[in-house]
């Protein structure tokens, strides 16, 4: 059974720190080096709920997409509940280690899980690092579909293919629309507009798009169309832990640490239920 | 009939502009102090389908809640898509006013026809302005329902009464809570979290709401569950027209001005279609 | 006949954007890229006056060294004069692009223009571009005379070659002293006094200098004499509309576009009388 | 014979170091406190030259109106000009004491002495101190002519009234405008528009007024023309000498010090001579 | 037996978090609210040595006055040195809470400990709080010694009176200059000095004085002698533990608590030794 | 007899003021270029005392180590201490020169004469100046002892070696640990820490070092301990005095200038005395 430094140490060539924006916080939060490692969960969300997921399954590592801190603490006391987070995963012996924005850039990455899930074949990073000579790595990614569809057919394909959420799909553009090529950044991906313009693709799916650079950007494309799809920052990041758990299990066999690695299904996303507006997408407006 | 200088003195009189928030660009922004005013059209946004909408219409003052441009430019060429605007404004003599934060603020605001629209009785602004001696005045209102309902029958009477959008309602918590009081925010909410916290009411129904703050916000509040609701951005703002809408008239009136005052019925949320994840509400999540 | 965008395509290839400094604010200011240019004016402020010229003139573009806006505005109401300048650019259908300290680096640009009104031949760049290999472009220029002339007789020539204004040229430093070599910066150039230390010429011509950094200056250089000529700002930038205008006359004729190009020769500069102290410059000073 | 720390105490009643602007650096620069002081000068700047009058008069102390450093220095070494003007002090024992912007506020003050060159009635300040109860403190004045007069004739006053430079007086506005009331302030004045504007005056005397804010100063006012007046920066301090020198000389009797107390009649103003254009102020403008 | 958050109740009375200074960081850091306390431990540093002789002694709470964290941090994980206290705190059930600079501000706070081990009569604050109208409250003590020392004897009692440590007491000034009136505050006082000069005292206690700062205060007081006594930071800390743990003794009986409170005496310095120079202090100097 | 312009012609050439940090103030401070030089007094600090040396020696040159003003002033008046001393300086015709950060980094440099004195041979610097091709110039130096010696051992060599001060030297660590490689940097070393730990020596030597930096440095050390030696700033820095003047003494030979060149053995750490715990070594620790 390996330690937790050694399997650290595999994360870390997975996701190099190095790799992350400056802004952002990555890496162990809390455990022990020297503690040992036989079971590992993988979720999006640090939260109350999934370090108790973790604690019933018996893991001793908690890898998650989102840091608990990401701006810096004094405190951890248990009366706040980031606090709970932490005297629950120490008392309990459970790792948690964070892969943000170093695993949105890494290849495969975050994006790369998304397409994936929705069937798209990757071209290239949307924004390339340029530190990365490959040209492989960066935030976002260009993705071509097999055959052209309608953009009403590829949100339900989206719709179909993502972990589903309350939210569902929320779409701008027109529906008869062909989309043939698209960007995809998983989580919130309205600091990428400028990117995606000039990349020339058909549509933009990522998530937590608000009204004013929503607006903003279909506005600035009224002579050149380019549909913009919005699904729940969960679903877009979760196929993540599928792929990075995935990539846990290999090593531990190619090191025969005979890990147990497991994928949380707990939705963390916080929208719980969805009411529709009474009238039909084709007389949407303001009441009579 | 009034000259814009006489109209605009009547909308200052409504919301002067030394109320809006330091960081705000209200007031006129394309206009000549004397032409004549015979026809005003309200609206939530100054873009071109609306300029386009109060050309047809004839009007020659344009209200809107939202700034054209909030941050200042250097150009209004026509190549971009603001700079249209002003041109097809200019071109064709219709003035430009926005009344923005200092219509939040305003009693009654935007935030009043917000409460008004979904039936609920205003007892106090969320945040009162320290400036306002009648404390009815600030951002955002503390309201009352008549009689208590459940989470999922509020959220099922805010789809209803709201102008319908393509995104509906989101909603976080338990759809079987008992909701009494609830404050409402038009526009985006989530930097008056902290007062909804102190404010002690069952339910925030606001627009724009991302994954990290809203998550948080109901990950705080575990042991004292305070439900979300996320309403588009634009239908929480539109009710502050037709409320606008029939200040003027009555100002109109009052003055014998004879102005016809219209409120736009196009809606400018960006989403225009939905998809609905294929599983029910009871089944989420990550696919088995 | 051209249309604006091809027009505007020929000035940006004579000024490039990106060669302007990064705080200025160039490029097109108003006007639709698909209407058609038959006539244009240069001048050198964007004012009412000059606006007016072009309306009477029939110019549909016009072409001015200063910005309109150099801090971005988030109003062009009629009621402002900056926004009655837009109002009545619009409403005639003239077009305003700027060509400012992009015009200043430019091979020929400003400098070089001033140097020719005052017969001076240019050495080279007084602050050299580094971004520019031929080593021709940059901020003022280095010129030296064909004979030396006195420093009396080189401000003579001065205010006899600039246009004329009711300012004239000031002078710091002993009249007899020999000129063989003068800086000179159209416009504001004391932001460029340690260049012109560096370059070791004689004199250094330019405008708007204020007491604090002329007297600093010349007291710094007690020891090796430098003169200092001050001409008015809107003077030292006129010629450089001469210059340009046939630049875009040759441009016309070899596209055939047969535009009618023009100079204003309405003076901007703000001083319009000046009254001479009794004394004559031999006794100045206190009142005895 | 008083001690210099006598004198001082005096020169900071009349013009307290709290009063002067934070970012001015005033008080005594040079001298040590227990030194006497026979003999004083006063002058606007502390240069080289007016340091060497101050030796050739016997001086011991020199007060000047604007400091030797307004920003801070680690160097007083010979090498620079201010370095070598400190050793020419130190050296000959004589003090440097400077009154800027605490000098500009008080009452009487710099533009108090202004006004009364130019043969103004004081009214009230620009810009009233709000620290001073008295209502008569504070940056610039407000003052009316005795009986009114064509701005043309204001200005030739001003130039025949102000100590002789070589620049004159530069004149924005209709010569035969009639001018009432008048706003002064001794130095760079370009700060103080905004308040100008308020006060409602006919015209504002000031010095060092540059391109940009003189013609927008110009074309924000087309409709309620306000007349600007440019002298040289020198010349509209220098009166305060005068009165300075009148206080001390006061204080010196009243405490019979028996000081000798000088006023320096050296013209420090940079512009030594002065071109004229050739055409008459009737056919200004560009060359044909 | 009470529960943490009755016990940090007590603790806030005594220094409230809000009387920080606003870059501090106080308050809990670790523990449970509902856990319960029976046995606290005080000590100046919450260093791992400290936290083992909590583990060892039993102690359920732990109160320091330094911050384990005064910068935010987003990591506890054991691979740090900090991280491995909040590991070991949260293992074993011990809280941590900090009182910091609400401590020093308190009445009685760190300096009146500090002044009491030195057996000085506390007169005021050397800083008032401004918002404590007792004007009890607020950072270092002002002091009289009952009859006057020499500086020399008054360093002796100093090193005799406070904990034992590897450094002593470093003295400047004159050793027979008569001590009357003294300053103190605990920890680092540099940023007291104009307080210090302020006050008129003869001498200043403090810890952690550089070269630069106290030889600046020294050479200032050339004629009027300020003496400076720099002793360690621990040790002029330490005797605050004994007070606050005697306050705590205080009200556990008023409340039948029954906790069990003491004071670490492990020394937390980090110096351990300490190399006299050869000569004597009469021949101090550089070598001949 | 040199002229002072040449002598710091050559001072320059050994310590380029262009090498020194961004925020520090070297050159020359006080001193006519013309002047001639015939004795120099190199120093530590430039303060009264010094200066009063240099006075009484007949030195019209003192070379110091620290600037007398690090931040800028914009007064010299002999009211404060340090226009005191320019007042001094410049009535004696004594000139002033700072070497700081300069000749931290110079090869030999500050750090190089602390080795020397400690009998340590120089491997390289601590911090290379990544400008210097040579690898040997840079901040602070990595040692060898000829042979091992206990940290014990090694700090009695220090406080004999060194100048001898008050303070003596102040030690952290095991006193038996053995010391094979030792970092050094003459005055304030704590910002170099980072260095320390990356260049794995058992020892760092230098000064000022306070409770937070030290003991967090210790504590970050506990698996792999790393000795800290603190001693008196100026006696840290006094032996590069005698390395200069040397350094001067060699050039005045070479040009023929027949220089006197000393340097001053005066104590000018601010600690003139000390009073050592009561308690051994073995025994500290706070009152039982």
């Amino acid at each position: 059974m390996p330690r937790l430094s050694e399997v650290i140490t595999a994360l870390e060539n997975l996701w190099p720190a190095a790799r992350a924006e400056s802004w952002d916080a990555v890496g162990t939060v809390v455990g022990d080096p020297d503690q040992e490692v036989t079971r590992v969960l993988f979720a999006v969300d640090p939260v109350q709920e999934i370090v108790d997921e973790a604690l019933k399954l018996g893991a001793d590592l908690l890898v998650t997409h989102h840091p608990l801190y990401l701006r810096g603490t004094t405190t951890v006391a248990a009366s706040t509940f980031k606090g709970r987070v932490v005297h629950t995963l120490i008392k309990n012996d459970i790792a948690l280690h964070v892969a943000h924005t170093n695993a949105d850039k890494a290849d495969p990455g975050v994006s790369d899980a998304l397409a994936g899930a929705l069937d798209l074949r990757v071209v290239r990073p949307l924004v390339p690092d340029p530190a990365d000579p490959s040209g492989r790595q960066g935030l976002g990614r260009i993705c071509e579909l097999d055959h052209p569809l309608s953009l009403r057919d590829f949100a339900a394909r989206a719709a179909e293919r993502l972990p589903a959420t309350a939210q569902g799909i929320r779409v701008a553009g027109d529906p008869e629309a062909v989309i043939r090529t698209v960007a995809v950044s998983g989580g919130s991906g309205d600091s990428l507009f400028e990117d995606v313009r000039a990349a020339g693709v058909d549509a933009f799916l990522t998530a937590d798009l608000r009204h004013h650079p929503a607006s903003e950007f279909i506005a600035d494309h009224a002579h050149s169309p380019l549909a913009l799809l919005d699904a729940a920052h969960w679903a877009t990041e979760w196929p993540w832990c599928e792929l990075a758990a995935a990539q846990l299990d290999e090593i531990s066999d190619r090191n025969g640490w005979d890990l147990r690695v497991h994928v949380s299904k707990t939705v963390t996303d916080p929208w719980t239920a969805h009411a529709a507006s009474v009238t039909t997408t084709e007389n949407l407006g303001a009441p009579n």
